[in-house]
């Protein structure tokens, strides 16, 4: 099962942001959304089998975690604003250290970075890593941040990580995830470039 | 350069569409704005030398073509209603046959899908085409359909084109255009497979 996390900075961790301005005063909510749009969407399908962990650092309430999975999806559609509706409701609900089911598939909790790197397979997407498509083995988990690069404190935690690089230019996040499950896609199908 | 024509078979052609309803009453309106934000951002950065034309034939006054310049582009962010509200000015401007600028960057005029796919060395991206990693030469201009399959008539005007696909999964139209670009990053920058 194919894994992503995407640490939201700025990313506000209540639900009473205006789904009209997630790219202002929501803290760049809107490349969350399109992340949850890349990671779970096929055409005329959902990926059932992806899970998607988004890490809110922005006010009033950091961090929060929210998880997607998408056996469990429901009520999502591709647009931002359906996305966006469905982290509003999960940063609406009151949340301990357990993760709390807001709607199907979606669950909040109380935490963050260092939460969701422990354990598992993970590697980081980076532009420097090693190419992706060269990889003889790749991760379950990856790793990427929305449009600031990791904090310093964050780079300590995922020193020892492997680094993947899908391509020689510098993507935004969701659309690393599309170019990451097109090739988990030509692997799973026996296609080799 | 590399450049995209989607098809928006539904598209609204009139400028009176909400912001708030681009899946519903804009007649899936989301999708091409989607296809703007995977064609030309790049991290902290556009994609200057992509052209995007999208073909929108819905209500109330089909056809429409509205073409998007990387190199001439401005006031575009990459979230949905950023797109979306460009794509309403350039809408809500009387035109004829040829094109007129609406913002910087962005031209609409009076033209449908015979129009779009003239000339020009064009492939179309489909999931039964050849696999685009594999393609000793890719053409300069990809051609794609919104939600929906291109119909009876657009198949007969595009039946002797190459045909190529991104993947063995039927992906959205705007995440197909993420993976072309990425092949063309990586030719571009001599990076094998």
């Amino acid at each position: 099962m194919p894994s992503f996390v995407v640490v939201g900075h700025r990313a506000r961790t209540a639900g009473d942001f205006s789904l009209n301005d997630m790219p202002g005063s929501a803290g760049r909510m809107d490349i969350l959304c399109r992340c949850v749009n890349t990671s779970f969407f096929l055409s005329h399908d959902l990926r059932r089998d992806v899970e998607l962990t988004l890490v809110l650092c922005g006010e009033p309430d950091p961090p929060k975690t929210v998880l997607l999975r998408g056996s469990e999806l429901r009520y999502l559609s591709p647009d931002e604003r359906s996305a966006g509706s469905l982290l509003k409701k999960a940063l609406a609900l009151p949340c301990g250290e357990t993760f709390r089911e807001s709607t199907p598939g979606v669950y909040v909790r109380r935490a963050g970075f260092a939460e969701a790197v422990q354990g598992q397979d993970t590697g980081v997407l980076d532009e420097h890593g090693e190419d992706l498509r060269r990889a003889a083995v790749l991760p379950a988990r990856f790793l990427l941040a929305d449009h600031m690069d990791f904090s310093d404190e964050e780079k300590d935690r995922i020193r020892t990580l492997p680094a993947f690089s899908v391509g020689p230019r510098s993507l935004h996040a969701d659309h690393v995830i599309t170019t990451v499950l097109n090739e988990l896609d030509r692997r799973n199908a026996g296609w080799t470039s």
